[in-house]
This record gives structure tokens, C-alpha cells and sequence, in this order.
């Protein structure tokens, strides 16, 4: 018999979210799972790592099939920690999420649980992140499973392209309203900040960042446009950020007269 | 007279930095600038932003011609502060460095000062992000300065192509042995990390991240082969991850099938 697929599990909310517990109850079927998970939410984190400071591991649980560790690092420290530490071999596939809340779109780039597959990614490792669109700790992830499951079972089938993992947001809807998968493009999209200034007790400024979603971009091509009309987008993410579009006009740029 | 240019900066050494220093030294002779800057080092902080947290802004100086603040956040922080609350109009053109060391390759991913700049772009303004290939605190800036010049000043005057920002980084080596500037690609590369564990004194385990670079492409069209051959590299970053070249073999991908 074959061996089991070995999956390194992350998020970016932290090891004790729903998000992550739906997750691991799909992925402990299809094959034996690590969890590296951070010990404290790290929405926002992007693709921080820690340089300046220690970083501590517990172990939560430790059995043949199942080995759970939270980690005081960022996401990405997390599957660092794992490719090089904890795991007992190099996992078959890395697996993040389910987020609380949507990473389509510009959110990717903020977003420490597309991060961990990001960084995956870059460690050769096949590797996908999955997003709710509701930010709810109290989300329903019952009908995101099925697709999880389906996802999961035909990345480790076929494999991915080489530098690309997968951005899969779920619309926040009954199972019976979702339409399908749709392959799409990152939505051109920007947060319009509003900081909101307070003053604490000894009349000092200070400021919450906070801020309001603005997609600029129509295309029904995009992933704003699926999870609008109620189909999981998928967005293949590369980790080489070159503007390949853009090399030959910017090699036309006299750089190398005399300044 | 035309409105001297209004020039954003930040970076993610902290304010105090000497390659912000030198950075700043140039930037005021070709407009009026607004530094906001990360008030400690937030190296590898990617584009991690502050939600869970709050932020505060400290006034350095402010005088007609030259703002400076420093900001507790990130350097994405520092970007959203500005644009949306400090700055007194939408600047013409980010500049963010100068970094203490080398954001080529696979390094921008990880890199506070490149996410400012990806940040400024996001919100629509001309980016750039210099980083010299040296992460002492007592480098020598000088070498950079006569081509940090020469980029700003040709981007002020040509634009940057929409949704994208140019990563510059810059040899630790002496003025004459710079040969010239090159367009490049971003070099294919990873980390390879190397856990330092110890002990505490109570005897728990804590770890420091840590690694050797490795470059994994022999391109000469790379940043990395650039840089090793003495020539400064500037990659043009795009803030749309999508990869387009695989989006036809994952469309062909039974994803509707009946699961």
C-alpha cells in the first residue's frame, strides 16, 4: 500500500481556531498531518519573519498520525520551523488556513495564511491556502469541506506548476448557493485606510488602522467577480514578483549615460 | 517655477538608520520630502500591518521643506500613515532605504522596505526601493548616492509603468568598480534555514532563525548575477501575483466535476 501523504498544516489566526480545526478534520483523513500553527492570531502578518527576537515551540499533541505544535513565531516562521525542525520528513503538501475572512484580491499580499503557502511554495513544497469570506470566529466551515477536500485530493494527484500555489477563497454562503470553482486572476483591487485617532488617558494620539475595501477592477475573469457570484475562486500565485511586461520598456531607459 | 516634487520616504532599518541618513540627504536636494519611518529596526517584517494593535506617529522636525516622523508600526504601517493622515498632499514619488543589505531575489518577499514600496504602489504613487549589499551598520552609503539621483530624478521625469515598483539594489563595492546600472529579472533562490536551538536559563528550548542564501539560477539576466558581476540591478516588481502562465493548465483541471 502507498504511503500516506504527509501534510504540514498552518494559519495565520492561531493553532485553536475554527478555521484551522475544520481544516484538520479533512486533511486527517486524506493523510497523516503536522500542525505548526502560531499561539496567537497573526492576521495581517504577510510574509513577516523573525529576526530580532527568540521564537518558542510547544508541543500540543504528539501521535503517530497527528503532531500539533503552536509557535510564538509569525506564519511563515511557522513553516520554516517545520520544513526545518519538526517534521519528520519534507511534507507532501503544505496546507493553509481555513482563514477567517477573504484573502482574494491585494488581500494576499497582507495576508500572514497566504504567507505560510507562499513560503511553502518557495521551499518546493505543493502548497495551498484556503480563506472563508467571513471573519466570524462563529463562520460555518461545514460547507467549505467538501471543496477542501476535493482541492487537497487533486493537488497531491497532479501536483502544481513549479512556483505557483493556489489562493482558494470560499464564498460565505449554504453549501446548496455555491456554484462551483472558477480558475481566476488577482482583482485589481486597494484598502482606502481611515486611521482612527484616539486619545488615551494621559491625552497621548494614538491610532487604529482600519480601512475599507475598494476593488477598481470589472473583469469577470477576476476573483472579486467569482466569490460575488457565489463560485470558490482559485488564483495561482507565483513567488517571483518580476514585471516581466515591463523589462523591455524600462531597458529602453538611457540608465547608463553619464550623470 | 514648477512645484518642487513631494517625496515620501521610509525604510525599515528605523528612522535613525544611516542609510536612510544618506537616503534623506539626497532626496532633500531634489524636492520637499515627508519621512515617515519605523521609530525600531523592523527588518523582515514583509507587509505585515498593525490590526490587532495601535499605532503611534512622533513628530522629529518639521519645517517647510522636510517633515520627519517616526511610527511604532511596520513600514507598511508607515506607508498608510502617511498617504492617509501625515502627508499634506498625495506624494509624487516613495522612496524607501536606503536598506542595510541585499532585497534582491527572493529577499523582496520578506523585506520591510520593498513592501513600502509595493505598498506606495498599491496606493497608486511611483515606487522605488534602494538596498545596498551590505548589512553593517557603518557601510559606506556614498557609492549609492550619485545613482539614487539619477533613478528618482528619471522616474519623477518618466513615471513608472501602472502597478509596478522598481527594486534597486546596490554592490558593497567602491565607486569606480561599479560598472553600470542593469535591468534584470528576479533570481530564482530560496533560504535555506538553520534553527539555532539553545536553552534558556531554566533549561527551555528557544530558537533563532537563521540560514544560508542559495541561489538556485545561473540566468545573467538575473538580479543576483548582476549584483555578483558588480552592476547595480533594478527589478520591476508587480503587486498583481497572479500567475498568468498557468492559468490555462489549471482551467483544464476537472474542478466541476461531481465530488
Amino acid at each position: 500500500m502507498k504511503e500516506r501523504p504527509y501534510i504540514l498544516v498552518c494559519n495565520d489566526d492561531g493553532v485553536f481556531a475554527p478555521g484551522i480545526q475544520a481544516l484538520i478534520s479533512v486533511l486527517e483523513e486524506i493523510g497523516d498531518i503536522i500542525v505548526v500553527a502560531p499561539d496567537s492570531p497573526q492576521s495581517g502578518m504577510g510574509h513577516a519573519i523573525t529576526i530580532n527576537a527568540t521564537i518558542r515551540v510547544n508541543t500540543l499533541s504528539h501521535t503517530h498520525n497527528k503532531e500539533i505544535y503552536s509557535c510564538s513565531g509569525t506564519p511563515v516562521d511557522c513553516i520554516k520551523m517545520a520544513m526545518n525542525k519538526l517534521a519528520k520528513r519534507t511534507p507532501d503538501l503544505v496546507v493553509s488556513g481555513i482563514n477567517h475572512g477573504s484573502n482574494s484580491s491585494i488581500n494576499v499580499i497582507y495576508s500572514g495564511t497566504m504567507s505560510a503557502a507562499m513560503e511553502g511554495c518557495i521551499e518546493g513544497v505543493p502548497s495551498v491556502g484556503f480563506s472563508l469570506c467571513n471573519h466570524s470566529y462563529e463562520a460555518d466551515f461545514e460547507p467549505c469541506k467538501p471543496y477542501v477536500k476535493k482541492i487537497v485530493n487533486m493537488v497531491l494527484q497532479k501536483g502544481l506548476p513549479k512556483d505557483t500555489c493556489l489562493n482558494v477563497n470560499i464564498p460565505a454562503v449554504s453549501s446548496e448557493k455555491i456554484k462551483g470553482i472558477k480558475i481566476c486572476r488577482q482583482a485589481r483591487a486597494l484598502w482606502i485606510e481611515e486611521l482612527d485617532e484616539r486619545l488615551d488617558p494621559r491625552g497621548g494620539k494614538y491610532y487604529w488602522l482600519t480601512g475599507i475595501f475598494k476593488n477598481q477592477d470589472e473583469g469577470s475573469d477576476t476573483d472579486e467577480w467569482a466569490l460575488f457570484n457565489d463560485y470558490i475562486s482559485i488564483v495561482p500565485i507565483q513567488v517571483d514578483f518580476t514585471s516581466y511586461n515591463t523589462l523591455e520598456t524600462l531597458k529602453a531607459w538611457d540608465f547608463n549615460t553619464n550623470h
